[in-house]
């Protein structure tokens, strides 16, 4: 199974299946075409909420915004699974989550040695056809090369290089202590809610907080406030959201991805 | 052959999609992850229209305004499909199209008795893990459940548990007698093609009608109007259409889901 | 493998889905059905940029502003693959790329002599259930039969008639001398890149050009200048882009499809 992410919007998601089409019958799932374009974080992000849930698969991840510069192209190995991408540190995050051995909600510097389990490649591209479709002409027939030798045995693969040197990224941590947490928006989703860095348990018990200084209820679901009116919940992920119910949060609170946000119980 | 449907827009649906492929290798389908956000009539009426398209499937549907409040999570078993999704309404009026019983045009109050072919479940999800995202948690497992059993032996699965009484919906009728139909828009398509409740059978030989007071030609298809004219049509659904060749409907109608229309001939 | 491309955006390729499904047991692969709407230049461009990826397949292309009217239905059959659409060109320059014996670069007027590989057939379709909707009552079941007897028996479904005249359709070629060139925008893509007609070729050792009288920098790839600023490149499709480094081409150059365009070095 090969599972497909990117920043493309439509049309070029296409040629990548193609590609992959023309290397393997694998089965293709298409995880976003719509992350957030260019953003590392906000990328990074959906990718530890959304990998994780897969079964052991190759990810091709194209989020790519230095295509064409010397930034490498490598594999990542962890738990049967196999993520493909720029070293821009956007896969990081993800493979961490998917390691079986990662302390859950530490996103420290990566390391490459045995205790995390994750094994990393650097792919031999000297040639592409194009400085600025790395996806189809690098990414892809990579994605194709690990799922055809089977992940166990991604080192077998000529085009791939082993390496113990990645750019490094961590989600930002928040600063909290049990009456503030100073934190980030890391994205808006579709439906406006503001998914911030802060972990639901420091909402444990408590009834109402203030967000940026207003008095927001807190509740366990959209349901527990009044249509069109603003809430503080856990989102399905384990972070704090500012959400309406039935409504757009990222407008009644006025905040946008990569604003900060102070959280006080 | 499992398919998907949700108003979710763009990220969350991967998640489904990893849940189910972490339980079952069926193939996966989507439908739409656009339907109408929230909206149970104009979701109600694309799941009526797309869902008999299919072949016996299982039908994961996720519009769900009241996740995580006392709203049951069902699983209907018509015509040899399983629709899995809220008891909010939402799957009634495609229960009804795929029933092989159901008397075609008829939408009205849903009975789970012998006649009309329709088995209801309840499922079980005490301690989902989110409050939400029941898509992931609750009707995805719920329906992996389903296919792996087969539909034909759904109630051996401990998870779900007949039910006889169901939150019921029809989409809104018409009134009509020979020369007037008051009716009201269901939906509008992306094209802006503006789709009513009233039947196309109200057309039959009428060259012209009034809409809402303005005549208006009555074409077989957009190409009988010259480009940028109005046109009353008959939507692939079977139902009236207010649409524009090569323009939009909705903005040349002044119309928009919910508003009421009158149509003379 | 049957691929499906449309200018429908969400809903209605569902219907497609469905009704091949019906009929055959082969994979689906969307490529875009969010081609350009009813605009046979740009949404010809992205199937020529597209199709040829793939491996021998059955392509169901639907962009079809004449639905309904007396254009033809038809199926191309070309190098291993089977093109099913409307008879309006928007198939033609993808099937030229897939020849294998077609000029590169030529897209005369088709011609269906055994010199292009390109045989052609008439849909018979003379009862469709919709006048709108061909997609779903002619196109997807004739794409479903292909499928199943196979590319190269199509002549013996009963529903395809050899023909020898269709509807030609070539991309604008460019005017160009070893100076000037007067060309033409293609697309503008979701990144707001401005794909033009002319090839990457005319900007051969150039460190800068002139668009519409504007002196430009000629870079192999989006980091060659800083955020934010503008610059001419060659697109992974082989033709002249205006873009933006992490930014919108077609703001930046004010350029939209179907402009005129004076590239001069």
């Amino acid at each position: 199974m090969i599972t497909l992410s990117s920043d493309f919007g439509d049309h070029y998601p296409a040629a990548m299946r193609g590609v992959l089409l023309r290397r393997t019958d694998a089965r293709l799932v298409d995880v976003s075409h719509d992350l957030p374009r260019g953003d590392i974080r906000g990328s990074a992000f959906w990718l530890r909420f959304l990998l994780p849930e897969f079964p052991p698969a190759v990810h091709l991840v194209v989020v790519d915004p230095g295509v064409g510069t010397d930034r490498a192209a490598i594999v990542l190995r962890v738990g049967g699974h196999a993520l493909v991408g720029p070293d821009n540190g956007v896969l990081i995050p993800a493979a961490r989550a998917i390691s079986p051995t990662a302390v859950p909600g530490t996103d420290g510097p990566i390391s490459t040695t045995a205790t995390e389990e994750i094994d990393a490649f650097r792919i031999r591209a000297d040639e592409p056809a194009s400085q600025t479709f790395h996806g189809r002409d690098v990414f892809a027939p990579a994605a194709a090369t690990v799922q055809e030798l089977g992940v166990d045995a991604a080192e077998s693969a000529p085009l791939l290089e082993p390496i113990t040197e990645l750019v490094g990224y961590s989600l930002p941590s928040p600063e909290s202590n049990s009456d503030t947490a100073h934190g980030e928006v890391l994205v808006v989703d579709g439906f406006g809610n503001v998914i911030t860095n802060v972990s639901g348990d420091f909402l444990a018990g408590a009834d109402t907080v203030r967000v940026n200084g207003d008095t927001t209820p807190v509740g366990s679901t959209f349901g527990s406030v009044p249509e069109g009116k603003r809430l503080v919940t856990v989102g399905s992920h384990g972070n704090i959201e500012c959400d309406v119910n039935n409504g757009r949060g990222d407008e009644a609170f006025t905040l946008e991805a990569g604003d900060p946000i102070r959280i006080e119980r």
